[in-house]
């Protein structure tokens, strides 16, 4: 396999950082040096997660970023949003290729940043630099970049399954709505009323009707396709569902004129050609347990001819192709290695 | 509480026909005379059901309409779509108020019935005389009539959230998407793969796009209360969530002007003045999980001005206010009964 | 009806108490007259619990047992163990009867108590008054007592599965073994990481193996059973399962001599004739789903003669028969009102 | 990679085929060559399984042993009960190895395979050369074996979880009680009432209670590890819980003399020396989630000293070390390479 690049995780105790250990473990190229967690440095990686028992040996340690770049090739990041700033910039500055998972870098109107997140941005000049990691769209400029922002996991859903639209201009910008569900993992890790067990089970909790902070993040996305930037505005509801994993995003736009169902199909089928991780459905509809630890994003096109809207249905594994999948997947590009490595196992089913 | 009225309930081995048996037991002024299903014929209610054990002391028999005219003062019907036609006209010829739980006499116009049902429909003279069940809409025509066509489960939170705007003629028709989870037990009591547990759990499906048959009920009452029918189209997507019971919709449109909230939330008020089954929401959003075995219909209103969109959410159990408990409310006014009868007691939480 | 009883609810904001609220609020002899919670003293019940919404218009107001023993007539105490202590004896002074949900008045033997607790019991006294609140098998003495401990949730479905077994001294009192799987309601309303959902659901956790504090409860229960106190030790293993609600007892034992699975059954039948709440199986197993909401201990005895066992099977609502239920069914009795009163619903299904 | 084994699997619509499909297609030695399936005979495997999507291209085809010998150099099997036992005898006629996931040549004694499975063998001679496939107890013989019956998911837990125990003459075997709980894919693909999601929700069933046939397996295990055959008779009860996959089995028993628990796990770690499979667990206890997708048996040792019981907790994968992980770990043994290949990955958390 010839030599290996050394992997340090940052904020490895939360669920996207657990899963990027899962997955960097697999890894034919990768080696973990060093993973990462404030509230867990000293234990062992596999006492906080039983489920590395075995296979991880490592122990969390404090997050001290100018060290971690001599340790390692390459480093993912997977800390709270604002708590990403500084360690993005100590790692670039020491020339190491960075994946962020935080929202940190993923904006490019600071602006805009900043009234969503309430922070004001420290490096503002870096956010230049950054490239939106969704590699399917951005593949080219992420693979000659230092600094990938990892995107969301609604927001991977829903401008996967917009984008040929946008990208043809035949979406109808004013009338998109985004109905999302996600799995409860997508709240992270740590305890709370809303996702205690007996609190989210049997439960479907709407949450942020219209503020959610992955909202622009989309708007951006789609905006880039139409090359107009700040022209989409689009509504989005994210709902929690009783599931441990996966996002179910449905999506509604009229079109700027009629089309056939086929014709929509072939745009999207050709907009898609060779992507190794975009299934394209037709008759079964995307459903989260087909992609089950997987970096699939599965997506289908349909068609309500009777009321004029068209009907998108998406679907990703929250904590890998909307988290450490799809990051590993950048990387990959960053350090030019065939994109699907370490990436191309089958989704356990059930 | 003086004499009661015998109340017979035909398909009783469903999930509503069990949870009309579950509330007719309670309630102070009915006496179950008998109860019918083809396939459990023979057995006693609680070895089919054993939460009857020692409350229900039926046994469940075949249907045979004109015997069970009867035996009744009262007649609830839960079967199958197209299998309620007849026996419906049986019972109104008997003179026995009759509620049907099934969507034989919801649609009032004949063509509509027959196109989405697949079926030619055998009394269309009954439709004119069909009260549509929603006694938040109907009362008055409901305490006057003999048949009574109780609303599917997804169109009970769809038209309750939406009828404000339709009633004020605030909302553009044209942007209606109403897209709505149902627990599993909404699929009935059949088993089929789609419901299987490990095919359900950890799953979330979106079915039937754009071609659900709750669909033209929906139309229907939102065009009635525009005065103006067939002006409204709208897109419906349901979608199977892993939980028992429970519905959550979530509906978008546009204003044909701009309003504030707290604006839009007077009108509900006042539209919902009194009403006892409708209970809106602001700082807390609905969620199945506080209406659980309850004939609630909990409303929140929420507007994304960025985007200009008002976001609508109910929520119903979907086999009591979607079902049972509202087909048990028409029947009280029905008899003249204070409507609320039997269906007071609170959820259970969790 | 006649007058009401006015009821006062301490430490209502748990799940325990939010179900004596339920409970109570439709009970037609009881009516609130105060709901305490540390926590949430100061909000509105239905904010706390919007189930409540429209059927509970109380607020949460902090616990003065003084001032609490003027304002109601029977007073539920649902406090964490130690908590109740002093509470209990205030209202014993007062003169008013109460039922404890904690454990602090449930032990007979104060070393036991002091032991399994970690905590000295600050009124020795009261524990000889306070009658363990099983009216299956203390009717009389509940029915003459002020103050009754009621049992824990897992002890309740244990004892009523072993008690005609122990009663009649068939069962060999070192060969018990207690394997219960319960509810995540069962832990309690405090969000920590065992019960957060990600890590409560798709899991099955067993805890503290032979160490449970409610094993005390259950041995002396079944000593006393014996005219023997001191003489079952049992093993006791409880586990936590993905469901809300319920508990699934499974107790082994093995019989002093052989007997007939019919006698054996016939045994059960005449130990629990009348009995309101228990509920005999035979074909059907017990099963948690058969009794949600309800005050019913269902039971189901079996015979593995190839291996020489009896397994006996029991379900219980956790929060109902486990808790607030039987808490309502010694009041009902303390109050000389019929013992189900208030409890007579059927469990709603699925 | 050098020259790979082809591989056919027969009966791999249900979930144990589906899981070995997803194993052997990621598996480094394996070529998929053929997959058979009765009622799918004719569809892509990809679209009953849309995981499989741009994974495995194969079609199911219906079976044809004799055929399938020529296109396979090792053969899986998954069929049911009773319809494995020709199969197996044309691939061991045609020399080639077979793992035969069926319980037809599991048990040595063919009296009580007709006992339990109500069924003649056609094929008594071949039990003879059968070996049961754990490779724990029986690596040295699997290895030179042409025909290897995989054990059943539940006996796969209890055995792994006393054999220690029984190894070392240290259990009493007159009380051994099993007390096991199973996710719903253990039940298979096939939709019945008991499986349907709204009635296995919120819902836990004991069944089979002292009938399951997966009984006699642990026995004969058992007792060949004491080396004293029908020494052994347990009492096994079997429950069906609310979760997807997984296996935790609770098993006690009483010592043949006192022990130190220190000295107890001791001896465990020193049965277990070198297995790549058998994790220890001390204060963490076994539970499915921290083994899903992976071929561990996680066993944890406890005792309740008070009560005089050893309580031992085993936790699997029903559909990968309880069924197609171990019969690969058979096969890379049978095949004679390394025994965990195509085996490594770390399980998905949460």
């Amino acid at each position: 396999m010839g030599e290996k690049f050394r992997i340090a995780i940052a904020g490895a105790s939360g669920y996207a950082g657990a899963e990027l250990v899962r997955l960097a473990a697999a890894h034919p190229c990768f080696t973990i040096t060093a993973v990462t967690s404030e509230k867990s440095a000293g234990q062992a990686v596999s006492s906080v997660f039983p489920s590395f028992k075995g296979i991880v040996d490592h122990q969390f340690e404090a997050l001290a970023p100018e060290a971690l770049t001599e340790r390692a090739d390459a480093i993912f990041l997977a800390l709270p949003h604002t708590k990403s700033q500084d360690p993005v910039a100590i790692c670039i500055k020491a020339g190491k290729p960075v994946v962020d998972l935080s929202a940190d870098y993923r904006l490019k109107d600071v602006d805009i940043y900043e009234k969503w997140y309430h922070a004001p941005h420290g490096h503002p000049q870096l956010l230049r630099d950054a490239v939106y990691g969704l590699p399917e769209l951005h593949r080219t400029a992420i693979a000659k970049s230092k600094l990938v922002a990892s995107p969301g996991c609604y927001p991977t859903a829903a401008i996967l399954q917009l984008a040929p639209l946008f990208a043809k201009g035949l979406a109808r910008p004013e009338t998109i709505v985004i109905d999302a569900k996600s799995g409860v993992s997508g709240a992270g890790r740590s305890p709370a009323l809303s996702y205690h067990f007996p609190e989210a089970h049997e439960s479907l909790e709407p949450y942020k009707i219209g503020q959610h902070r992955h909202t622009p993040e989309i708007e951006q996305e789609l905006s880039g396709l139409m090359d107009d930037v700040g022209s989409v505005t689009v509504t989005f509801t994210p709902h929690l569902v009783p599931m441990n994993r996966g996002i179910l995003s449905t999506a509604y736009c009229k079109l700027v004129q009629p089309m056939q169902l086929s014709d929509l199909r072939d745009l999207y089928r050709e907009f898609y050609r060779g992507e190794r991780f975009v299934r394209l459905y037709e008759d079964i509809v995307p459903n989260p347990r087909y992609i089950k630890g997987t970096n699939y994003c599965d997506v289908g096109v349909y068609m309500d001819s009777r009321a004029g809207w068209v009907v998108t249905v998406a679907a990703v594994d929250n904590l890998v192709k909307g988290a450490a999948g799809q990051a590993i997947q950048a990387m990959n590009l960053m350090l030019g290695i065939p994109e699907d490595t370490g990436l191309t196992a089958a989704g356990s089913y059930p």
